[in-house]
């Protein structure tokens, strides 16, 4: 089977490693616009080749659309365009963005649609670029497959073969509620991260070794904060209003702790950290 | 050289195994009020002996005071009236909390400040109590130590031994300003992590399964959340003010990122993302 990934950073160069290395494609074929980083993809040696987009779509038998969501979303339509033109009514066509409302209503009547199938395989780290590329990446971890019945049954289960073979376990959700979700379990620590950044950096002006105090908590807390604006600004953008809901909820929170701090009262911080421990329960 | 370590959590546990095991101390005592806790660490072998309080800081040559900072602002004074009762001008009294304003303050005027070293050893995890003991933990930490020109400068030397010992490397400072600088760099990282806890842990209620699409980010930047109440209250209460003027620019923040993406305005999200990047220079 020949893989065509369009986007060699993180995810993509990521799933062309594990999906030769273990052989699930003979051949893996790579899209990228960035010339220093189509350079770097060939000499790391993550896909066979680099080639235009026309052919990607033309030579693959799965097509993997891992660019930023904003892109991801012009671009499918062009591909189902594609198939279309020369008949294809084998290949398929995946995405792995992390937002999925908008992309799978771009494509909703195209009468192509059925050869379409959306995920998003919840994995990554915080560093982008086919640098950032790494074997193992996605084992043990979850994938989203959103709205997969309006896709071909036989299309989904190739695809399900293939996250099969990265060791994803899937789960089926309704794009909406994908993106529900993920404003809350995803984007909302993404955007906690940046504004936590923010505001050390700001106190750095006048504290120059106020990081020299980082500890491993701060670390971990700020993390995500190095994360790529290419991929966040078009995930925020369009997953608006859900994750302008939970920024909401997320802002009492902190007034609440804020209201208890100011008034000393050590009774309703200790309740706020109480139930805040719960997380205990639930994270692994 | 007797060590005496009161409060057997996480910190004076894993000081008590590592200063015992790279042979500072011949023999550690230790003083723990929490019955259950007092067992465990006897059990675990973290001390020779648990012992009451006074014997400990008769016995002990260094007092190590590792409990919340409210309860470590009641027994520092205490400990020194111990001193000068037996007249001992050898013993040398540290805590480890992580604020120090007030606890400086406390005793300022004691006759025998000059036996109190006051450190704060910036390592830790988000668990607590003596089964989160381990050893290591230290090593390769900054650990401060704030005022330390009201203390004995012997009585400094021979605490920056016991801390070279633990690997950490000493920095100097005053104690306003280490609670200005940890409440930027530890204290709202674990505010703005029980916020995001509490957060989802209200989405929750209403949907059952928020938490299987939780990935590594979110978890990294929740896991401060799992802290200990009985720590966290009387440190964001004590560094009150710095902590709201942390919290207020933080929120600031969180603000305008919520306004960049209401606004759908994606070049300042993409202007505060990469803004907020600068802290991959900061960071190891």
């Amino acid at each position: 089977m020949t893989i065509s990934v369009i986007g060699l950073g993180l995810i993509g160069g990521s799933m062309a490693i594990d999906l030769k290395r273990r052989g699930f494609a003979d051949k893996v074929l790579g899209v990228e616009n960035e010339p220093v980083n189509a350079s770097a993809a060939e000499k790391i040696g993550l896909v066979d080749k680099v080639v235009p987009f026309g052919e990607a779509v033309r030579e693959g038998d799965i097509i993997i659309v891992a660019v930023p969501v904003g892109a991801a979303v012009r671009m499918l339509p062009e591909i189902l365009d594609i198939f279309r033109e020369i008949g294809a009514t084998d290949k398929i066509v995946i995405d792995t963005c992390s937002t999925k409302s908008r992309i799978v209503r771009s494509v909703h009547y195209h009468p192509f649609r059925a050869r379409y199938v959306a995920t998003h395989p919840m994995a990554g780290t915080e560093y982008s670029g086919p640098w950032a590329a790494m074997p193992n990446l996605f084992d043990g971890r979850a994938c989203i497959f959103a709205n997969s019945e309006e896709s071909d049954p036989k299309a989904v289960n190739t695809i399900e073969k293939m996250y099969d073979v990265l060791n994803m376990r899937p789960i089926y959700m309704n794009a909406d509620n994908h993106d529900v979700h993920t404003a809350y379990v995803s984007h909302i620590s993404h955007v906690t991260s940046f504004a936590l950044a923010l505001t050390v950096l700001d106190k750095e002006k006048d504290e120059k070794h106020i990081f020299d105090l980082a500890s491993g908590g701060f670390s971990s807390t700020v993390r995500l904060a190095k994360s790529n604006a290419d991929m966040w600004v078009p995930i925020l953008s369009q997953n608006r209003d859900n994750v302008l809901q939970v920024i909401d909820t997320y802002i009492d929170k902190m007034k609440e702790f804020r209201e208890a701090i100011a008034d000393y009262d050590e009774d309703r911080i200790r309740g706020l950290i109480g139930e805040a421990n719960r997380i205990k329960k639930i994270l692994r």
